[in-house]
């Protein structure tokens, strides 16, 4: 790992091994439950890393933002799901996107916004395809399942209904695996209904769209769904191991960063790697075992001596052991190298403008590149 | 103010009258002290904006980070302070751009730093202008007041030394102004005597740095001190306003986002600015008033209906009244526009690629870019 002294720090390190280990495991178990795998790239954010998940051209993708959408139709990628509620002043981007051949869907949960995709579709002569958002577990957005809304907004929508989509995203507050049993099953349920429920009424529903990774983790059954939307399941993190979703070893991604100093009396190591390189996210100070700014490992990414990253400015992290007792200040020199896994991969990833790739033979095996902003 | 209806949301907005107003006061105040001002680059990170505060060539500036000292030497600037503790692995980094005509002088607390800076030097036959970080306050890193370390650092850098710095990073958790200016005389305080303690060891001082926006706002002495560096001052946020360091019609940063759907039952308005445009900060958690992800303004930037960001998911923000009744969601239909005052600038700025610029006459007038990254 002799390469990894020559990054200046900090750095984001993605381990290789991991990743394709997380993305085979999804694939396998979605695949066996007989659904499509359609990746949400807001976690990567990058070509190379979606490629290894579904190569350009063998299958559709979800977006959260259409800077998304145009990087990846530009990637290759022509099946595209933009999974936030739309706006009215992004639908000319939505119709320029989908003029250029990009087969692009939206989601929407209310009249006003079906009113405008309907107008948009009848002033350019060209469909908007839809998906109705359900809300199945009350976390967010979303139709309310058996709502007479459901089909008042399908008829709006008329051609442009393309199916229904829901985001389990109150299974991210469960306290087990059981637990997320429920709302993976509960999330399947409602969908699927809501499709009935339209089909009943003489509406298309081809697609029903369900997904984030602790449900489609612990899904035991995906009857009726077309497809499985999950993200953060290509690197995991600190957060979805508190769940019991991962193990902290299959954590692919991690921070790299230097102790630039010592507060010995405090039992302080300080680094260059602060909230600007780990994100400000604290998801995991709300679980059983709240992890700081991240769990620290030694250079070659195995936590060590129970530091975590216990407090953060914009670029200084505060490295402390977890019981706050005395640290060896003379095994950690000005200029060693550590590791930080992150609370959140999503989070901690929109901070760097690249991956620095962890082959396990020979260090850095290649730099891949990725974009932020809208 | 219609041109923001021509912007895809989420946008970040800069107030122009608003920075200007900023950037004087805090001028005027601290050359009225008889000391100069360092502006700290790492919160607007924008050759535009940092320009008002200190045109190229006529003042030093701050960084945290040497991608920071990299964009602002190529924009003009000489004079750069990089005011992280030094990492070993970034000395050949600083050597370079020092060698390309930047005077960039780094800081260190250690003696194993200070060893690194005086064999680089010795290597490659040219100073590395360091100051020494004192701890004011207990906040984070640097030596101790009246420690021997003090000159025994200075001995090891000799002719690499240029003078001390401090920053009352503590200033942030103070809860009154009376509290703040506590922490601005010790800051000065405890600067001054490292710098006389370094001159009676037969030792120069040249420099002797303070600086935090609190302790900077309200100082009343600054006998001794040479330079004073501040960031936030230039945008302010609501946790300044929280510790009382300025109001919020001072703030001149706002996301604008659009409104995407609701959630009668509940009370929520939701929106398309989630943590990815508002960041993760949730500072003023800790203070005496929670302001969740950030205060919502109607589109001319005024608070309205007691409204905050109540939580955020990426792209998704969940938009409540502070007292969580029932809001009147006709008031607020899909598509309209509001603006959210951030917690912490420095955070929410990090999360985008530009500032569209308002000018209170005739809405957008310009694009600043920013960088980010290391």
């Amino acid at each position: 790992m002799n390469s990894l002294h020559a990054l200046e720090t900090p750095a984001l390190l993605l381990d290789r091994a991991r990743l394709d280990h997380n993305l085979a495991r999804m694939r396998t178990h979605i695949t066996r439950l007989g659904a499509q795998l359609r990746p949400h790239v807001k976690t990567a954010k990058s070509a190379d890393v979606v490629g290894r998940a579904v190569p350009p051209g063998t299958g559709g993708i979800t977006v959260s933002t259409l800077k998304e959408a145009e990087q990846f139709f530009a990637a290759g990628y022509r099946d595209i799901l933009y999974a936030v509620g739309i706006a009215p002043n992004k639908l000319d981007h939505v119709a320029a996107l989908r003029a250029r051949g990009c087969d692009l869907m939206i989601i929407l949960d209310s009249v006003e916004a079906a009113r405008a995709v309907a107008a948009k579709s009848r002033a350019t002569h060209a469909a908007v395809p839809a998906l109705i958002e359900i809300d199945s577990d009350g976390h967010r957005a979303g139709v309310k399942p058996g709502a007479a809304l459901l089909t008042e907004i399908g008829g709006i929508l008329g051609a442009n209904l393309r199916g229904v989509m829901t985001h389990a995203g109150g299974s991210y507050d469960c306290k087990s695996p059981d637990e997320i049993r429920v709302y993976a099953a509960r999330e399947r349920d409602e969908a699927v209904r809501c499709a009935t429920q339209l089909r009943a009424a003489g509406m298309p529903c081809p697609v029903v769209s369900v997904g984030s990774t602790p449900t489609a983790t612990f899904a035991g059954d995906l009857a009726g769904v077309t497809e499985v939307r999950v993200g953060v399941y290509m690197f995991f993190d600190l957060f979805m191991a508190g769940l019991g979703v991962c193990a902290i070893d299959d954590i692919a991604l991690s921070v790299l960063c230097s102790v630039i100093g010592h507060q010995p009396e405090k039992g302080w190591i300080i680094t260059d790697a602060g909230w600007m390189a780990m994100s400000r996210d604290r998801g995991t100070a709300g679980q059983k075992t709240d992890q700081g700014y991240g769990v620290v490992c030694d250079a070659g990414g195995k936590p060590v001596d129970d530091l975590i990253v216990a407090s953060a400015n914009q670029e200084h992290g505060i490295v402390a052991r977890r019981d706050c007792a005395a640290i060896d200040a003379a095994r950690y020199p000005v200029g060693t190298l550590l590791r930080v896994l992150p609370n959140h991969a999503c989070a901690t990833a929109a901070q760097h403008a690249a991956y620095q790739v962890l082959d396990d033979a020979s260090g850095i095996a290649s730099v891949w590149p990725r974009f932020s902003g809208w």
